[in-house]
Formats: C-alpha cells, sequence, structure tokens
C-alpha cells in the first residue's frame, strides 16, 4: 500500500459508503471525526472514544506545535503512542487556528508568522513546516496548508486566496514524505463561487492527492448556502478519492452533506456542547441546565446505549451540572460522541441497504420534533419554560453554523 | 440481619481483617472509602470507581441536603441510583461542613443553625434531622450527628464539646429507623484527653451502635499526636465492632493507623491531591506538573495497573496538566484512588498472612525513598529541580494532616 486506501463500497443517490485504509486500520465512511485538539479529546479516555464507535480522531497542530511541541510528541513515541490511541489520526495543517487564534498574524507567500495565544512567542508556518509538523506527530493523513477564505468574501478576494492555497497544496505536496499508510489531502477553497471551487477541484486533481477536502464553509454562511456549495462541487470531485467536509457540523449537516456524497467530518460540536450542558439527541438538543430536567427520572435519550443514557437520569445529569461537578462534563460528551457515532452507523447501513433517502428524511423529522416534556415535579416546583428550550426552536434545520469552526478552547 | 454485620477474620498485633455485610453487599476491612460529596466521586465515573476496587463510597449530607436535596435525592430513587452506584454507602451527619463551611453557624443543645455557602439560605440541623435526611438518601451506614471538637482545645472545651456530642448520639440513636443492613455509627470525642475518650467510648458503648467512629482527629495535631490518640482510644473499643478513623489520611496514615486497630477510612486526599497534579505512589508522592516529567517515558507508577500507569507517561501526564486538560485530574484522580486501594489490599493481605509489621515496614520505608530522577531530557532542556519535588520532602512522615477533613470543594 502506497499512502492511504479507499474503498467505495456502496452508493445510494449522490450518497457514498466507503472505507478508507490507513497504516493504523481501516475507517468505515461516511464517518465522523471527534476533535482531540490538545492530544486529548476532551473529558473523555480514549478507550471511552473508541467505545462510542469513533475510529479516527483529529488532532490540532497549532496547538501541539506550541504545547508540547510537535518535537515533544516525536520523542515520546509520536501522537498515537502520546495519547494512547492505536487508530487513524488526521491532523490538521495549523493555519486555520493561526488566522482564528494567534496574535499579530502576518501572511505573505512564504507562509504565515504569528504570536502564540498561550505566551506571545513568534513562530512561522510554511507548508513544508506545517508538512513536517505532522510528520512528526505520525499522522497518518496530512492535510495541506491552506487560507480558510474568510465569509463573506469578494470573487476577487476569494479568488486570490483560493490560489495561494493552491500554489502552497503544491508545496505541501512536494513537501510530503510518502510512505505506506500515511496520506495527504488537498483542500478545495473558492468560497461561494462555482468557477473559483472548480478551478480549486481542478488544480488539486492535477497536483493529485490521497483524499480532496472541502474548506472554507462552516464559516457563517448559513447551511442552506453550505448545501448549495456542495451540490456544485462535489460532482467535479474524483469519486475514487474520499471526500471531507471540515469543521462540519450539526446533525442536521452532517445528513444533508451525506445526501450531497460527503465522506468525512470533524466538529468540535459534540464535545464542546457537552461540556456546556448541550445534548444532541434523536429527537434534537436538550439544555441539561435547565430546570424542567431536575426532577426526570428518564435518560437523556431512550434510545441510546452510552453510559449517560444507560445509568444515569436526567435528574442527576442536571444537578452534576447545577454543582459545577466535572462528572457532567464527561458523560454529556461521552453522550454527544455516542450519538454522533450512532447518527453515522445509521446512514452507513442505510447507503448499503440502498434506502438511504428514507432513512434520512425520516432522521430529519425526529430531529425537528423537539423534547417531550416530563411529567410534573412531584415535589411541587413547576417546571419555567425556558426559551432555550422550547422544542421547535431546539433544532432549527437553518441555524448559521457560524461557530462550527471557532475552536478557541479545543 | 438487623442492622450492618461484622466479621473479625484475622488479628495481627492490633490490626484486624474483617468483612462488614450491608444491604447492598459487604466491605472487606481494612477498607478506604473514596468521597463522593455531591453524589459524584470527582473525575470519575462510578464503573471506573469499582474498578479501583473501592467497595463503598461516602456522600456528604450537608453538601447533599443543600443541592439537590435529600427530598430529591429520594424522589430519583435514593442515592444508590441517583448515583448509579449499587454497592455500599456511608454518609456523614453533616456537622463537620457545617462548621466549616457554612456562614452565621449558631449552635445550641437543639442543634445547629447556618447559612448555606451556596445561595445564603438558612437550616436548621439536629440529630433527628440529620438521621431523617440520611435516611431518605438511603445511606447503608448513618453517622451520628456529632461537634467535632476543634484542635486545640482545653479540657474544659473538650469535656463539654464531648458531652454534647454524647447526648447528640443518644438523641441519634432514638431518631435512626432500624431495617436489615442499615446500620448507625457513633462517633467518640473527647480530644487529646485521654479520660475524655475513654469516658466517650463508654457512653457510645452504653447506647450500643453497629460502629464507633473515632472524630475530631486529622484536624491539625499532627500524626503523632493521632497516632497517640489512638493507642490510648483503641483499647477501649468493642473488639466485634467496626472503628472507622473519620477523614484520615494519607498513605502512611493509614498504615499507621491500621497497626493500630483501626478498620475503615475515608479521606478527600486522593482525590483532590489528583486534581491538582500530586500523585501518591509506591515512593511517596509526585507533583506532575514540575518540568522535570516533560519528557519523561516512564508511568507515574510502574507497578501500578491503572489506566494512567499502563496506558500514558510522565510526560502525556504533564502535557494534560500544563494545557489545564481535564484528562489530566481524571486519570491523576484514578490513580490516586487506584493507589490507595492496591496499599489497602496490601494490608489486608498481610494481616490474613500474619505477616503485617513486615510488610507495613517495608511499605514505610519505600514511602520514604521518594521518587527517581528521570535520565536527562533528550531535546536538551535541563529539568529544574524544584523545592516541592525532592523525594525527601515529598512524603514526610509527620507532616501536619491539617488539612484532611477541610472538604471546602470536595
Amino acid at each position: 500500500m502506497t499512502g492511504i486506501g479507499f474503498e467505495l463500497l456502496a452508493t445510494d443517490g449522490r450518497a457514498r459508503r466507503g472505507r478508507v485504509t490507513t497504516a493504523h486500520g481501516s475507517i468505515e465512511t461516511p464517518a465522523f471525526m471527534p476533535v482531540g485538539t490538545a492530544a486529548t479529546v476532551k473529558a473523555m479516555t480514549t478507550d471511552a472514544v473508541a467505545a462510542t464507535g469513533a475510529e479516527i480522531l483529529l488532532g490540532n497542530t497549532y496547538h501541539l506545535m506550541l504545547r508540547p511541541t510537535a518535537e515533544r510528541v516525536a520523542q515520546l513515541g509520536g501522537l498515537h503512542r502520546f495519547m494512547n490511541w492505536n487508530k487513524p489520526i488526521l491532523t490538521d495543517s495549523g493555519g486555520f487556528q493561526v488566522m482564528s487564534l494567534s496574535d499579530l498574524r502576518t501572511m505573505s507567500e512564504e507562509g504565515v508568522t504569528f504570536k502564540s495565544h498561550l505566551d506571545g512567542s513568534r513562530h512561522h508556518l510554511t507548508p513544508e513546516r506545517s508538512i513536517q509538523i505532522q510528520h512528526m506527530l505520525d499522522s497518518n493523513i496530512t492535510m495541506c496548508l491552506d487560507e480558510c477564505t474568510p465569509f463573506p468574501a469578494t470573487p476577487a478576494q476569494a479568488e486570490s486566496s483560493m490560489k495561494l492555497s493552491m500554489r502552497w497544496a503544491k508545496r505541501s505536496k512536494d513537501a510530503f514524505v510518502e510512505r505506506p499508510g500515511y496520506g495527504l489531502f488537498g483542500i478545495v477553497q473558492g468560497s461561494v463561487y462555482p468557477e473559483l471551487r472548480a478551478e480549486s477541484v481542478a488544480a488539486l486533481s492535477d497536483i493529485g492527492f490521497d483524499g480532496y477536502a472541502i474548506g472554507g464553509l462552516a464559516v457563517g454562511e448559513g447551511q442552506e448556502t453550505m448545501f448549495t456549495v456542495l451540490d456544485f462541487t462535489e460532482p467535479a470531485m474524483l469519486k475514487q478519492r474520499p471526500r471531507y467536509l471540515m469543521g462540519v457540523g450539526r446533525p442536521s449537516d452532517l445528513i444533508g452533506a451525506v445526501r450531497r456524497g460527503v465522506d468525512m467530518f470533524d466538529c468540535v460540536m459534540p464535545t464542546r456542547s457537552g461540556r456546556t450542558g448541550q445534548a444532541f439527541v434523536r429527537r434534537g438538543t436538550i439544555n441539561i441546565r435547565n430546570a424542567r430536567h431536575a426532577h426526570d427520572e428518564r435518560p437523556l435519550d431512550a434510545e441510546c446505549g452510552c453510559p449517560a443514557c444507560q445509568k444515569y437520569s436526567r435528574g442527576y445529569l442536571h444537578h452534576l451540572f447545577k454543582a459545577n461537578e466535572m462528572l457532567g462534563p464527561m458523560l454529556l460528551t461521552w453522550h454527544n460522541l455516542h450519538y454522533y457515532q450512532d447518527l453515522m452507523r445509521e446512514l452507513r447501513q442505510a447507503i448499503a441497504d440502498g434506502r438511504f433517502e428514507t432513512v434520512a428524511s425520516a432522521l430529519e423529522a425526529r430531529l425537528a420534533e423537539g423534547d417531550v416534556e416530563a411529567t410534573t415535579d412531584p415535589l411541587g416546583k413547576p417546571p419555567k419554560p425556558q426559551k432555550q428550550n422550547r422544542p421547535p426552536k431546539a433544532e432549527k434545520p437553518a441555524t448559521p453554523n457560524t461557530a462550527d469552526q471557532d475552536t478557541t478552547d479545543e
């Protein structure tokens, strides 16, 4: 095997059922990758992450290059050994977080210079350095350094930015050290402009990558626009390579993007939301801090097999969050990741069975239903309805996904 | 079975090997009880707590009566079901935390009135109310409400305080609803005065309890004084009932107290220390935040079977604490609890084998040895030795145990 493998096992409409193979094992697609920013999926052991069904994690080059440094991770055996995760790892290039987290950035053709958000130290990131860092981390899937074009961008801005990313993609490819079971993905840019996206796809295909990511989305454009961009971008992309939609997203985003031919996803949503008390369930979202859950003996989601749902009541989880107990974020993160993996399992099975549209539509309908209220508190305190928990608002399909890629604390 | 059972299986000198039986299973003694203040052992799932070997948890009446309230815990099925722990639970009376955490306390013969440290609300705790709350929590071992005599205390202060506690013990006994597999423990007070301790033991024995706790220690008197108090208190205590030393302690405290006939312990030390980066290991203590661990490939303790030691390097754990990642406290708490349970297992086996003194002395000698420094950092940054990690200071046998019962955040 050179690079990483991809097998297209089934298609149903544009939805694809596939398998990515790497030096650390295979990944059934469509796949959701939990984010393990600083060499840990926050509030989770890797055993627990694996128990949810996750087959690949994402690590953040920006965070790891600053702390503990790529050299340190390499000295301690590489990222798999360092964080005790022996399955595949994908790392981003660091470019996105440089732009969103660091201070005093200066961009040039060569690369980007920035000050660390941790200690103000000065760093320089180029396509070559990003690839080198990801090599030291021992990442199975390395991402090219690119510029995530901000939204909105004029056609001229988007073109200039995309063309820089394409030149950087070529330099990334040249710097990448090929070895069996390790691969490099290019990233399609071009904002919301069909011709630019098409030009970017063509440029990357000419260079040749193990997989192709779609970047510059989930940055505030809204779900409808994101789907539109997928609709005109996907048909041009190589069928025989995996497609990765970066930084996406909410459950309804995943369903809609799988419907449009995407194979891989990552997002901080399930982990970050879990830490603040938001649970993703089959009927939308729940804010467990809401007073209406205090007396509720029911699990978060009666159909979920995760420990939070199998062993604990909503009343207990509510108590943990009110008491600022660490177990609250631990259990809600676990639940959310389990739910995301359940969702991907259902979508994979549906594609394999040729029932994608039936299953996807049913999932979308349930997400829109909203949570069922509990019975009255036997202790007599009536639940105070709170705005954020009114069922129809809990999971609006068209919610702008502005925050998806805001990885400040992940 | 009425009350809780206790079987004395073996003795070796004054050290005792026993078994406590309750409606939720049995506890091999000597036993260490992890503290689960607010219906959770901080940073641990109950499955993980059980995996360390813990057979009983302690819950805090003060915290639970304020949040989520005993009535709420009862409505949600009692503490076992609420927190998903089906083994025995011991609850304290609430008295100790009322004195250490709440505001505006007023003591009277009747009980104590206080303001909640959470919201300033006013509460009244009497022996009868404490017993009622613990009943609602469904605690297997209920503790009498007492006054933990401060240290130091004059003989007159200690006598007056002890006598109040004995009157409260009688009222606690009268209020306790007996049922099979549930028991009530009295608490010996009397500060450092032999006659007062003897009088307290006699008073409690006259009332009759399922077990007897030794209170008023680990409050600043130092290890030597604590052992002296045990030396003159223990011989008078009933042999056929379990003895519980409240709020103790460090590993050397546990060894010394088991040597003096104590059967049960609780302390926030392993959990609280774990959250701040202090690990208890066979050679003393380690502060994992210390720079000397950054490049260290070794586990915390090569002889430990916990996940933190089996799966992660010191370098990784150091990184987690430097990055303020939740997994750091999670893993160090797990390790510390596992180490404490290992220690109790070794002591139990040593008593059963009639080798207690040999084993205990060897354990004490290793604790005093201190950690072995790592080799030089291959990346060239020399470790900066820090005061708190100089081996001889890491685990001083005579360290004052002032903070053991300071349960502000547990």
